[in-house]
């Protein structure tokens, strides 16, 4: 499992760019997702809403829509079990099953406008959604808490008249807006700032921003008369839809069976369960199957953006660049019900860096907004945008370079982590150094542009994994695992059985199985498949390596020992008279031989390695309208090893795109009633093709010891930096500091105009 | 893995009856067979077949129907790639996939009436009807070989000008119709019979039968952009219609992906390939999934019937009931191409009994009618009607009692069975005692009765079988197989899982899993799955008891000899302090000591048990019409052991419907142009419920050594003494011995009249 033995090896499928094998069906539309899948006679659910962004549900009437003609189903929280409070962690974080439930179908209380009230199952979607006028919903509506000053106001109308703040002691005498409060560090900040011979303190906000995956949340339940239920569905983990739906209805977990469908984009927020529970009680309820499709608001308006935030940073540095402390202080909106991903921000917010003093306090706070849910590296790039452009500051107070600064104080192998362990190797000094090194660095720029710098960190996730390694009559395998493929993973795992088994890549046909077909797998998340699932496969995968070298051995009648498995045939070590047997030979011969070849592996993975990024930004401030467009932009990024690095490139350019968007122009706008303004693509903006350069990705391998390819996970930690890159730019463009999200042309027109 | 050990152990779930997980579903017509799926966008195919018997093609013109709107693509042998004549044995027996490609779509010559020729693909199946009628087929019609003595005349016209008789030293110079000659035996049949003080020689015939499933053919294909089809249908086995749609269409099996419907029966009939390689090469040349569903007309003129046969015997034995001697020559059609079970038919006419010199010579014939397929206990119904009623024959000439007669004869553990291997620890005494002491065998007969015995015997098949175990998180368990299940092996598999996880039935979901997401599995066939497939989850279970003991003594920190696993639940094996850990907080606690359970097994099963039954048959034969009425059936069985004993019944029911229809009703008539005349369930006269009385099933259970529960298959041998049984019976009543199938009224009649 070591690197030593692995990185002198040269691979044949490892680090090359075959074509994905779910690429051209998904071009030519083939593909099917979440809403593509139908069944004879299956009806069609809606949710109704909530109108309110805080109210008390006093009556629910649906007799008008159940006389209807075609109406075959009405369910609200009645219809679910009631569920203790009992938090569970599957996948990306932490769920409150009675939390989940509520969310799912409000119980009591609204709590943010679009909250799921009722559903109704009806034979046409039109029908369905004609039927939801014919359900009447009485509500005392209750006074809304909208944002972070509101919901900590000392007499703040509460959201939950039962929530304690987690983390304090002794534990608060009341009820508040405040679910838990974090706190971690090491050393002694006071002392450490006063060590500074320069100190920034800053505050930065950020809105809540949606992850803007383009396919709405759809899902298909049936119902046998045996009550053992059938979802089709697109999900980050059919496994964790599986556990939520069961959970919620009651149910066994072997009653259920999730199959996947394609996912067009999840980004974290395909972590949770919507609308999986509610088709599979339509469908029980009505004896038919149910297919219920969001629309695109009902997706921005009920479904998680992540974190609005409030983040104040103080940081110190000495004379010749040497970081003494670092304080933080994060507030981050977690929507209607607790959960927000303060205690990731906290975590990440100064891990980049080699601190001895460093305290950072967290607070969740709720409000009557959608709940939020995980988005890639979910938490950090908030608290990055505040750290890294105080970094930036310090840098220009003491007139360092910033990647020159970054360097002199960057977390490396052995140095504490502000949440406690010790880094392994990693490769945050590399990604410096090339960055330093890129051309883009020392480019010139024109009049009106900036060059920004910004480092992100990433923890990657490990979890478990489950794979099997199938090999036909033919010689050719399937490889089969539990999680949806969203950025290339079917190809990533085919690589890793090909170069294990010696064979071609074209030979190899990787599966997303459903929960039935194959061992637990958690999420597609966490930037987690290509390294946990991955492992999963190359154990399996060494299995069948075995047996090969097994079969071998017998019919030879040698020792195990003597044969070896090499360029996908099993050979005799030492001498010869054997002509070499290959996997097809081998595989034809499995009948007589022992039976079919086949390796399974199921983990919790270990050895999990960290992932740096640093990224250099251009843009170009229009002093007219305050217009700020990327010109240039650069990620470079520590991979570990890069298995298929067109589709790490990929993970980099998507993250850098999404963190730009979020950077200058996305945001939630809410009204007075808490009602979002911006529900759709036209309103809410999210970058296109034309709105960006090519994003340059730069791919650095310091291979994870922990992986026996050195793997490290890519995902998430691309959308970290961006954010800063751009406002670093953007102040060497003009210089103003931004510290408010979005940078959108109002408010920098508004900085310039007051700062210039 | 004896006996002895499980067989002193009490069972939990062993022998009990619970309702199958497949059942409600399908009695209330929830589940999903061949022909309940559809895709958006999908076409309807249909085969064009041939109007003669044999006739050479010498031109296809499908411009006409080409030129249909709405049809999309025709295909014909053309499209197929020719394939060199080459054995293999998948499954239930050797198949040439030269001579299937050729069955499946005739190539130069049709060899049967309804011989597939075209097939077309249009945009509903009336369409693609009528678009049959736009095929022009120019034939060269030559003359049919339609019977055993035509086929074997000298100067007969040849199927395939270049079959020699395989088995024949040295081999023949010229081509015939004789496909193969089997012989075997042992000692010196001459001497033996010579010995003799009674000696019978007689003649049978038996025509062609159907396996008569009520679901006809159906499958659903679609390939993608890049060639990778996917195939829905129904069969006894997908691994095998992967297999050999690969074959025909030069894939890669792991370009196939077929998934499983139920299937509505098979009984052999659906251990080959018909419409699967068709619909997938329509949906390539059209670009479109393709759906095919045959009629009942099809199902009889093109997918195989069992063998007409003639068989020879001559038995002899002593006055006081020893067989000396036994001497056979069986001739079975094998239809338009070799394959007929003869040599199956062989190897069991004499098997269930212990004679010393034996010889038994069998020619498998080929002639112009549908190609036969298996017909559960391919080939042995017909050998034990001829051997069974030369037994009964004996017996009565030396006055002797049938059952005692075989008694004095049967064969037992060490006995060299005729085709070479000596008997393990077999049953057939102990059918036969339980037989005699069934009070049937007692019950006074009515006039017009009569009351005959048989015994009949069957290998049963091991051959491979792969099966996962998962415990989900909360310890409800998915047991996942390869093998389509058709007589209840869902229930079976999930008991055995039960049994040794020590849990709840209820709580074990049975899956059968798509060729993707399980490892490989031979058919459902040879009486197997719940031996092979069984032991496979037995072996998978026991890999998770193992490790689910493991996790408990990391936790409880002591050696894994420490723990046992008993009832369910994980337990310190000496002294106390230790709470039993139980699957579902093992199951809870999985992610944090190791990972998700699971447990695998592939194997190619050994120890198959040889099943052996003994029936008696009680009739009424009405002198008037010649009409038989079987008024009381039972039939006692070795089932090693019985996992699920209903369906264990089930099986012999269903066997003894299908043996007494074979006997008294089922054939299929052709014209003097090869043509069948009653191709429909009218015509073609299948025993309904109201003809048969309750049949009496008596399981005997001597468990087989080669088994971790001591199973022995149950499927097939049911099937093998009803014929012999039903004849015997007649002759009981009568006194005329029935050596002609079926046993119908006319030819009763005529029996009656000449004999009488």
């Amino acid at each position: 499992m070591s690197d030593g033995a692995e990185g002198a090896r040269k691979f044949r499928w490892v680090g090359t760019r075959p074509v994905r094998p779910d690429g051209v069906d998904k071009v030519t539309g083939r593909a099917r997702y979440g809403a593509d899948l139908a069944l004879p006679g299956m009806l069609w659910g809606r949710v109704l809403r909530s109108p309110h962004a805080h109210a008390r549900i006093l009556a629910i009437d649906a007799s008008r829509a159940l006389a209807m003609e075609g109406v075959k189903a009405v369910v609200s929280a009645e219809d679910l079990p009631e569920i203790r409070s009992e938090q569970a962690f599957v996948g990306e974080g932490p769920t409150d099953f009675r939390d989940l439930s509520h969310n799912v179908m409000a119980r009591g209380k609204v709590l943010y406008h679009g909250h799921a009230v009722a559903a109704v199952a009806a034979t046409s979607a039109e029908l369905a959604e004609r039927a939801l006028a014919g359900i009447d919903v009485e509500y005392e509506v209750l006074p809304a808490v909208l944002d972070l000053d509101a919901a900590l106001a000392p007499d703040a109308p509460l959201l939950h008249e039962d929530l304690v703040t987690k983390g304090v002691n002794p534990p608060p005498q009341r009820a508040s807006n405040v679910a838990e409060r974090v706190e971690m560090g090491h050393g002694d900040v006071e002392a450490g700032l006063a060590r500074a011979d320069v100190v920034v303190e800053r505050e930065f906000t950020t809105r809540p921003v949606h992850q803007g995956y383009i396919e709405p949340h759809a899902a298909l339940a049936e119902i046998g008369e045996d009550g053992r239920a059938t979802i089709w569905c697109s999900s980050q983990g059919h496994f964790m839809v599986r556990a939520y739906t069961a959970k919620l209805l009651g149910m066994e977990l072997s009653s259920i069976r999730v199959i996947p469908a394609e996912i067009g984009g999840g980004f974290g927020g395909k972590t949770t369960v919507y609308l999986e529970p509610v088709a599979t009680l339509l469908a029980r309820k009505s004896g038919r199957p149910v297919k219920m499709v969001m629309s695109r608001e009902e997706v921005f308006r009920a479904t998680g953006p992540t974190s609005g935030t409030r983040i104040r940073v103080k940081m110190g540095c000495t004379r010749d660049g040497r970081l003494t402390g670092a304080d933080a202080h994060l507030e981050y909106e977690a929507g209607a019900f607790p959960g927000s991903p303060v205690t990731a921000g906290a975590m990440t917010i100064f891990a980049p860096y080699d601190v001895a003093d460093v305290r950072i306090v967290g607070l969740d706070v709720v409000l009557n907004t959608p709940k939020v849910a995980a988005y890639r590296a979910p938490g950090a790039p908030m608290a990055a945008f505040a750290a890294e452009s105080a970094v930036d500051e310090l840098a220009r107070r003491i007139d360092l370079d910033p990647i020159e600064f970054r360097l002199r104080n960057a977390a490396r192998e052995g140095v504490q982590a502000p949440y406690g362990p010790r880094f392994k190797r990693i490769g945050h000094v590399e990604t410096l150094e090339a960055a330093r090194a890129h051309p883009h660095y020392r480019a010139p720029l024109l009049p009106n542009q900036g060059r920004g710098v910004a480092s992100g960190f990433w923890f990657n996730a490990g979890l478990q994994s489950s794979a099997d390694v199938h090999i036909n009559e033919d010689g050719s395998v399937v490889v089969t695992s539990g999680n949806p493929d969203i950025g290339g993973s079917r190809a990533s795992l085919a690589i890793l059985a090909a170069e294990e088994l010696g064979i071609d890549y074209a030979r190899v046909s990787p599966i997303v199985a459903d929960t039935s077909q194959v061992a637990y797998s958690d999420l597609t998340g966490g930037s987690r498949v290509t390294f946990a699932t991955g492992m999963a496969v190359v154990e399996a995968a060494r299995s069948v390596v075995r047996q090969l070298r097994e079969r071998a051995a017998a019919i030879w009648e040698v020792d195990l020992d003597d044969v070896e498995w090499r360029d996908g045939a099993a050979r005799l070590r030492a001498g010869a008279g054997r002509e070499p047997l290959g996997l097809a030979e081998l595989a034809a011969r499995a009948a007589r031989t022992g039976g079919p070849l086949a390796g399974h592996a199921s983990l919790t993975a270990r050895g999990v390695g960290a992932a740096f990024g640093t990224h250099i930004c251009d843009v170009e401030v229009d002093p007219e309208t305050g217009s700020v467009r990327v010109v240039r932009y650069t990620a470079v990024q520590d991979a570990g090893r890069a298995i298929h690095p067109s589709y790490v490139e990929g993970q980099m350019q998507g993250g850098v795109a999404q963190g730009i968007g979020w950077a200058l122009n996305e945001e939630y706008l809410f009204d007075a009633d808490g009602v979002m303004q911006n529900p759709g693509f036209l309103d809410y903006r999210m970058p296109v093709a034309s709105d960006l350069p090519m994003i340059d990705a730069v791919i650095v391998e310091v291979p994870n010891p922990g992986h026996p390819y050195g793997v490290r996970g890519v995902g998430e930690v691309p959308i970290v930096p961006p954010i800063p890159a751009v406002a670093n730019a953007i102040h060497d463009a003009t210089g103003v500091r931004m510290r408010e999200l979005p940078m959108s042309p109002p408010r920098v027109l508004e900085a310039l105009e007051r700062e210039g």
